[in-house]
C-alpha cells in the first residue's frame, strides 16, 4: 500500500479513536451524523462523496480532500469525473484552491498505485 | 412569476451586463468559463449542480445558492434530493450555515410557487 | 420589543419550522445537537454562549451573532462583557470583522431597548 | 450625493461613533491602527488601498469593499485600474466572489454619479 | 519536554523576533495588542483563552489551536472542560473542522505528557 | 539555492505539470488565466504581485504567499516594501493570519539567502 495512503489512515484512526475515547456526547453524535450522512438515500453514494469532495476543495482541508477521495476511489469513479470535481472546485473556490488541488492530485495517484500492486 | 425570484434574476442580469461591458479580458474570460464548466461532461449537468449547489452553501454566500438553486429547479431535481445536498453542506460546513439555509428553503419556496403559476 | 428583534426572531422561528418539517434526518440531528451543545456542562451556559458569539464573529455571520447576543442579553451580560468577547473577535478575525461589529452593536443597542420598555 | 454612497457613510459614521464610545481599549486601538495601516509608507496610499480592495473582495465583504471603492474614487484612480483590481481578486477568489463584484460595481457606479452631479 | 511542544514554541519565538525586528510599526501594534488582549478583565484570562480557542478551531488555524491549548493548560483548565471548547467549534464549524480536532487532541496529550514529566 | 526554495519550486512544477496533462478543459483555462492576469496592464506588474501576496495572506494559502514573495522577490521590491503588504493583510485578515507571517518571513529570508548566494 502506498506509504501515504497507509500513513493518512493510521494517524485519521488513532486519532478519531483518542476523540471518540473522550467521551463527549456532542462530539461523539457529529462523527455519528458524519457516517449516517453519506449513506443511500435520494441521492447515490457516489453523488454524495464527490458532493464532499468539492465541498472540502473549496473550504481548503487537505485531509478530508484525502478522506473523500478514497471513498471515490473505493466507488470506482474515474480520473476524468474526478477532475471534473476539481474543476467546479477551482473555478468556484479560485485559484486559491491550487495548492490544494496540487496535493489531490499526488493522493490519486497514490489510491491509483495502491490499487493496482 | 415569484418576486423574490424575478428580482433576483433582473439585478443578476443588470450587472452581469455592466461588468461585461466594462471589458476586462480576465473577468470575461472567468465569466465564460462559468458557462463552459456546468456543460455535460463525464459528470452530467445534474450533478455538477448538486457539486455547485452545495460549494455555494459551505462558502456562504446566498446569491450562488439562489443561482444554483434556479438551476436545480430547471432540472427537475426534487425536494428530497435538494435538502440531501443541504444536509451534506450543514455537516461539512456546521451551524455557522443554518441562516443561509433559512434563505435558500426560503428561495425554492418560491421556486415551486413559480413553477406552479 | 424592537422591531428589529421580532422581525429577526419571527423570520427564524417561521423558517426553522419548514426546515424540521422537511424532515431530513441528518439536518434534524443537527438542529437537535444545536440545543444539545449549549446546556450547563463542564462549561457554565454563559461561557458557552459567549464562545458562541465569539465563532460567529471571526465567522462573520450577522445572524449567528444576532442569535448569540439573544442568549447573552437572556443570560444577564453586560455591555462590558460583551465588548471583551467582541475584542478577541476582532483582534483574531481583524479589521474584516468591523462591518459584523457595527451590526452586532445596533442589536445590541436593540436588545437593551426590549428589556428597558 | 448618491442614495447608497450617503447612506453607507452615514450608518458607518454613526455605528462607528457608538463602538468608541463603548470604550474598549483593545477595539480602539483596533480602530487606530486602521488609520495608520494606510498612511504613506513605502508604498503608496493608492497601492494600498488597492491591496485593501482585494482582499476586502476576496473576503467577500461588502461594506469593506465600498469602503476602499470610495478611498480609490477619492484619490483619483480610474475605472479600469479598479477593473484590474477586481480581476485579481475573483481570479484568486474564484467565482463565490462574483455576487460580490456585482455590488462593488454598482457602487463604483454611484460614486461617479457622486463626483460628477 | 515534549519534542512536539518544544518545537512549536521555539519556531515561534524565533520567527516572532524576526518579525519585530523588521520593525513595522502596524505589526509591532499587532503583537502589542496580542498581548493586551487576553489579561484579566470584566472576562476572566481562562474564559478569553477558551474563547480564542474556540476562534482558532473554526477558523481551522493549527498553530493558533496550539498556542491556546499550551495557555489552557497553563491556567489548569481540565481535559473535559477543553473538549466542550471542542464540541462547540466542531458543531458551529462543522465536520471540516475535524482534521484540525485530531491535531489539536493530539498536541493536548503532548502538554499532558510534558506536565506530567 | 536554499533548500526551502527549492523544493517548493520542484513540487510545484512537477505537480503543475501531472495537473495540466490530465487535460481537463477548465482548469487548463484557469491556469492560463492565472498567467495572463499578472501581466503588465493599467497596473504595473509589481502592484499586481502585491495585490496577489496579501490576498494569498488573507486567505492564509502558505504555498499561495511563497510563489507571490517570489514574484516579489525577482520584482526587486524591498524587505520593507513586503512588509507594508505583510502589515495589511495581517490588520485585515487578524492576529489568526500571524502563523502564515511566520512562514512567509522564512520564506522570505530563504529567498534573501537565494540572491545573495
Amino acid at each position: 500500500m502506498s506509504k501515504l495512503v497507509e500513513e493518512f489512515n493510521a494517524y485519521r484512526s488513532k486519532m478519531n479513536q483518542k476523540i471518540l475515547d473522550a467521551d463527549n456526547l456532542v462530539i461523539k453524535r457529529i462523527f455519528n451524523l458524519d457516517t449516517n450522512c453519506y449513506t443511500e438515500g435520494a441521492l447515490s453514494v457516489a453523488t454524495k462523496e464527490m458532493i464532499a469532495l468539492a465541498c472540502s476543495m473549496v473550504l481548503r482541508c487537505d485531509d478530508c480532500v484525502r478522506y473523500h477521495l478514497g471513498k471515490c476511489k473505493e466507488l470506482g469513479l474515474t480520473t476524468q469525473e474526478v477532475f471534473e470535481v476539481f474543476a467546479i472546485a477551482n473555478l468556484i473556490g479560485g485559484t486559491i484552491v491550487i495548492p490544494h488541488l496540487r496535493r489531490a492530485v499526488e493522493y490519486w495517484e497514490a489510491l491509483q498505485e495502491n490499487a493496482s500492486s
